[in-house]
């Protein structure tokens, strides 16, 4: 079933979150043996590292953004968040981050679909090459590139009458 | 069950935008034979607005807010926004909204709880009176006062492992 045209925004935010979290947690379980920091590719609001921070406790978690947005209780400390324009955050924070993520969580969309798909393009071909093997990729635009298989993702159950939300699931 | 303390933001915010709708939906069963407009105290991005106008699709909604921050699909048009400080502009539109409302929504919880025990108690006993008799009101804080009837909340279904979200359904 497609997302809804008739769905409400709140609807849609319901699903997006409920979808988030349950692929975040799934994810968990698929890097359970594989070492290396978490990265969050977009902090926004600091939910999504909310809920990484509880999975993956005895992990390094770095975060990317434009700016910062996040509460304090919902952000890494200063020295773990990378500010500025992915296309360059990406490329240069390597260093910093020095071992290969085990995850990358790249919640991306926006409104203009076609300006996503290539910052997609763009982050699925700079993290694919640098993931640890075995290493996922999970975001909500189709980040597909070599070097990367994506995944079935597992039905999520949501209230009665909310249609599923895409999302994309990758491993190295 | 308490809201849990080990729960991250996300399934919070899980919790508490599917216990929203659930209510809206059931504010809606409610004066489903009761005349009058709708108003939305705080509307913020819009999304509890944008559930509403579907809801609601042969209803005046009107919204009330500090500014605007909704996209131009979840708000109304500028002539059915009051913009401002609550405290006056629920004390002066009623000219303006013209009929008693079937039901008011008020979503106004920060992080601060005490600040929003006053708001909530200035709201409570402003709407209670101006209700159409048998209209909801609805909201995330406690807004009881004389002349309202708090109802019982049905129990909400959620994502496995998300307690369940406070929420405060009143009938004049």
């Amino acid at each position: 079933m497609p997302v809804g045209a008739n769905e409400s925004q709140l609807e849609r935010m319901i699903a997006r979150l409920a979808t988030q979290r349950a692929l975040l947690d799934r994810a968990a379980e698929f890097i359970a043996g594989i070492d290396g920091p978490i990265l969050e590719i977009g902090l926004g609001k600091g939910r999504t590292y909310s809920h990484l921070r509880r999975l993956f406790s005895d992990r390094e978690i770095w975060a990317f953004d434009y700016e910062i947005h996040a509460p304090a209780h919902s952000r890494p400390g200063p020295d773990r968040i990378l500010l500025g324009d992915f296309r360059e955050s990406l490329l240069n924070g390597w260093t910093e981050i020095g071992a290969p993520p085990a995850l990358a969580h790249a919640d991306i969309g926006t409104e203009s679909r076609r300006a996503d798909a290539a910052l997609a393009q763009f982050v699925g071909s700079v993290i694919a090459p640098r993931l640890a093997p075995g290493g996922i990729l999970l975001g909500d635009r189709d980040m597909g590139c070599a070097g990367l298989t994506r995944l079935e993702t597992p039905a999520v159950p949501l209230p009665e009458g909310i249609a599923p939300w895409p999302y994309y699931l990758y491993r190295r």
